[in-house]
């Protein structure tokens, strides 16, 4: 059986993911696919609009066959955290043989060369990005620059190649086959060309629709509009999940228990968050005092140095609960802890006999299970994991749902 | 000049306050009148369903001169707290001659009695109050049978004295009369009969009703049904309040915040609040984590033996950040540390000249000048103050009132 694996947050699913199922599937000939998936909370640092549990019911009814959670201190994270995370784990359960990703370029053999250089970065290449750094231009910039010269360096004619890192897939696609070599992983990359650059496009734009759009026009409740860029079953569990008063969770929800959660911290507590430093802690409690909306909030903090994602990952994390520490003992311990499945349909129960036997790392189909664990990484984990459900659920209308603990009741997804 | 000195929370103002000052004006032959009022949070562990600065102008254009603030680890405190605090204040600040407060009996010399047996504790009625505690009953139930006894082995035939001690507003007298015994207090204290019986009732009883029967309209947006119990001056601070987006609010606003609070904080922590122990930290994360709403939380921890304000007097710790040590301190210390005005009239102008040369503790007009203060608790009051205000602007619907450090930065309220 050939395993594909593929890395998503399907916030919500929608056309483009199926296509990229689809074509992923023609690409690879695989027999199955495991799908590494964000949680509650996404990696640009905002809570998932519909949870987890029903947003694996959709993937599952929509070509996946198994699905793992990307644990949150991984799906909340910089684009190389997130991508090492999730590769690890379909490294480490043992059965994945491919792996696809969309991308602009839609050329593996380019993304593979650069990501060759930016994983062993040769010192000509080292010592020209650090010059283009101290000139004080952000990081995605300086990189390209330097890579365009070391490519000119090294006689290489083809100008595309630096042009790569222009855009987000591309860039989130390196980051896989970054991680892919750094564990040394025999999983053979794919990648699938998009077919719409919509990607972060606010508008609709019909059948194929980027996420961005088609959560604002639910937040706006327009879900009506969007329906055209949904799968019929992506229609159906978010109209279940809304009229049962789950969701449409934002960030908005949180605006007054961040607001209060940031007055409250010391910017001691705060600097202990990952990504704050160099006084950040200082300018975020400043603006937590000075702003009466999380809008206010945001433009209050973010400048081209602080960008909104990396803001909206450390307002998270304070959810959450999580400190730069965890990251530190998780990446010191080889990243994410255990393979801990959400869901899966008769393959995926294939998939999971095999993981079973194969998977270097634990596989937890019920976290109430290690409730109790010695192994301390696997405990914090679950406890990061469960506190940021505890205050996910909050969002929510219905008083029914917004119980703490569910982390450890909610049953598995099985489709049969 | 002779000063008459009052307790309140005017929450909001209503025709029964009305009648007590005037009552009492008379009663007092008084030239001017000095409120300690509590603060932004009240005793029963609610937010002020409007802020402290509005209800000062409402008692302003009502018969009071100079507003106190009193502090708010003493505000939401016990009877016993509340009571000592206020009157500590009015006897510190040197110029009050008298004291009234309401009762439901109306007779002074009766609850001067009582008091002094409270305070002097003979022996005998020691003995028959820790056997009557032994037996499990409630301390107030305890401590009445224990009152009988004592008077009657006293050969004391007035059987209504210890009955005295069944009704609210006699309770707090009692603790207002304790108050002035223990500081050795020049103040002559004089008591207002209760002209209704209706505190605590939840219904509207006509031009004199209850303020939790007036809250409960207000929070039912049928303030219009309870206009013929407030003077005309808080009817109109209170629409332009809540037609601002301040107010009104409730523990309701918090709901989310206290939740998140709850779920996110440790025992060891909950137990560092006052009135939190014997494991009731545990309790109430538990309730924290099966409760989906405020009114499930409030069910789940609540019993005969933890009452309901007891409760909310601790969640109103947490969202203010006070803690056993921080009361331990100011206790130490003498109790509230400073006297800080919230607003006064031309007659409080005269009594704010008075008291900056007689008072014995400092006394603030502007809290901003204090922020930097050497004086380590007038500092942690002002800061746990600050907190308070930090979070109950949150619940405001308007977020321009929602900045944080207001207190620091709203002028008093000066009547012309």
């Amino acid at each position: 059986m050939k395993v594909l694996g593929i890395v998503a947050e399907y916030n919500p699913f929608h056309n483009g993911h199926m296509y990229h199922i689809e074509e992923s599937k023609k690409l690879t000939g695989c027999d199955a696919v495991v799908c590494v998936m964000s949680g509650n909370f996404i990696q640009r640092g905002e809570p998932a609009i519909i949870n987890k549990f029903a947003r694996t019911e959709i993937a599952l009814g929509n070509g996946v066959d198994l699905i793992i959670e990307l644990p949150v201190p991984f799906a909340v994270s910089s684009a190389e955290f997130f991508s090492y995370g999730a590769v690890s784990i379909l490294n480490n359960i043992g059965i994945v043989d491919c792996i696809s990703f969309g991308s602009e370029s839609g050329d593996i053999i380019s993304l593979q060369k650069i990501a060759e250089i930016l994983v062993s970065e040769p010192q000509s290449y080292k010592a020209e990005l650090k010059k283009q750094l101290s000139a004080g231009l952000s990081f995605p910039v300086c990189r390209q620059r330097a890579l365009d010269k070391y490519l000119k360096i090294q006689n290489d004619s083809n100008e595309s190649l630096s042009s790569l890192l222009e855009t987000s897939n591309n860039i989130l696609a390196l980051e896989y086959l970054k991680a892919l070599s750094r564990l040394n992983s025999p999983i053979q990359p794919y990648t699938v060309k998009r077919i719409s650059n919509c990607y972060n496009t606010p508008q609709l734009t019909g059948s194929i629709s980027s996420a961005t759009a088609i959560r604002n026009s639910i937040y706006k409740s327009e879900i009506d509009v969007s329906r055209q860029a949904l799968p019929t079953l992506a229609q159906q569990i978010m109209d279940r999940e809304f009229s049962l008063g789950r969701g449409p969770n934002s960030l908005y929800s949180f605006e007054d228990i961040i607001l209060a959660f940031l007055r409250h911290a010391t910017p001691q507590e705060l600097e202990k968050i990952q990504d704050v430093s160099e006084g950040l802690e200082y300018r975020i409690k400043n603006a937590a005092d000075n702003s009466g909306s999380f809008d206010d909030l945001l433009a209050n903090i973010c400048t081209k140095r602080y960008p909104k994602t990396r803001i909206q990952r450390i307002l998270i994390s304070l959810l959450a609960g999580m400190k730069r520490f965890d990251m530190e003992q998780f990446m010191a311990c080889g990243g994410p802890q255990y393979a801990r499945i959400l869901g899966f349909n008769e393959i995926g129960r294939q998939l999971l006999s095999l993981m079973k036997k194969k998977s270097s790392i634990p596989v937890i189909t019920k976290a109430s299970h290690y409730k109790t664990s010695d192994d301390s990484p696997i405990l914090r984990m679950l406890e990061i994991e469960a506190r940021a459900t505890d205050t996910y659920v909050l969002a929510y209308k219905n008083p029914a749902f917004k119980k703490a603990g569910q982390e450890f009741t909610q049953n598995i997804i099985i489709c049969r």
